[in-house]
């Protein structure tokens, strides 16, 4: 079956988005701040079409952690568009060609049909829960991992429903003092760090959750 | 001039003490599973006159962090004896000869005259503030470096006043869930981390602040 995984920056203060998020600051305030390492590197500019780019530590966890990926689950506000029904119009994020090139279960409460995109990404709208979601996205990768994207609320409900497998958190050396807080309302769960990769600007760590 | 660290060890979620911190638990609900890993290791069972212990990582790291420490600073509630006018009984949570071996230097905003213990270590109660307490320390450091002991409030004053030059975190992979968090009240820092030391049990991050 295939194994769940996650990864996810995180500042030392706990944060994955900063304060005041908003349609137009989807990860809140200084929340960019948590992803400067990953847009620094060149597996991150290549797979978004962009040239040059540092080729280091950084940039192989960038490779790494988007190889071997069957199925993405994310939350509804990672997703964006609002609350409530669906504006059919809000298609996500990231344009036309969205770099996850595999099925994508977005949670939700309100049905919507699913949605192609370029570049083989399907974003498909589950609204009978987070194991039903699982479910679907095991199908959906097969052999292959499934990757939690996203944002702090999926990622806290698989974690404390045992479902996790392993976190990989790359703990960049800022304090947010504000936003939302990845380590909440998940128990207490055991985690053993199983890789740890180190550079300048952030730490690594590979976590297995022991169940 | 000698240089600031401090060490200390930190929960996933960011704290360095549990809960319901009181006389009988100074170190919370759950505080005591931040250093297990310092427990098990043969340095710090050797630091407390015990035999046996993991030569390990772990075990360098305890060493490393008590050689070349000249001073040490703590807060009144790491030091203990409840809040107030000092209890003259009230010698410390460590006996009769604690494990400084040096002048250690009390926050407190009640004065108590300097109080010499087995094995050299000196207690003395600062009762002017933060930035005394930083000189005092120096003196008696010389060429060697003053450590903020704790607790998270004494990190957080000299961190937020940009008088600490390093933060050696001890990432401990537990969720405490609540207790006393570090990387609160100390505004923006810019933290590099130059050393990175994995071990099953924790990762050990230090960081370099940058001023």
């Amino acid at each position: 079956m295939s194994s769940v995984t996650c990864h996810i920056a995180m500042s030392l203060d706990g944060f994955v988005a900063g304060p005041n998020q908003s349609p137009d600051n989807p990860i809140g305030e200084g929340g960019q701040r948590l992803h400067e390492w990953a847009f620094a590197t060149y597996s991150w500019r290549k797979q978004h079409g962009l040239d040059g780019g540092e080729r280091n530590a950084d940039s192989e966890v960038v490779d790494d952690v988007s190889q071997g990926v069957g199925a993405y689950i994310m939350g509804r506000k990672m997703f964006g568009g609002g609350d409530g029904p669906w504006d059919e119009a809000w298609t996500g994020w990231w344009g036309k060609d969205p770099p996850f090139h595999t099925a994508v279960f977005v949670l939700t409460h309100h049905p919507r049909e699913p949605l192609p995109m370029q570049g083989g990404t399907i974003f498909n709208f589950v609204t009978d829960g987070i194991e039903s979601a699982l479910e679907q996205a095991r199908v959906a990768a097969g052999e292959r991992v499934v990757s939690i994207a996203g944002g702090a609320s999926a990622v806290q409900q698989y974690l404390a429903a045992g479902m996790l497998d392993e976190l990989f958190l790359h703990i960049v050396p800022i304090v947010l003092g504000a936003g939302e807080r990845l380590l909440e309302k998940v128990g207490d769960p055991t985690l053993e760090p199983i890789e740890v990769i180190a550079s300048p600007a952030v730490t690594h760590v590979r976590y297995r959750v022991v169940h």
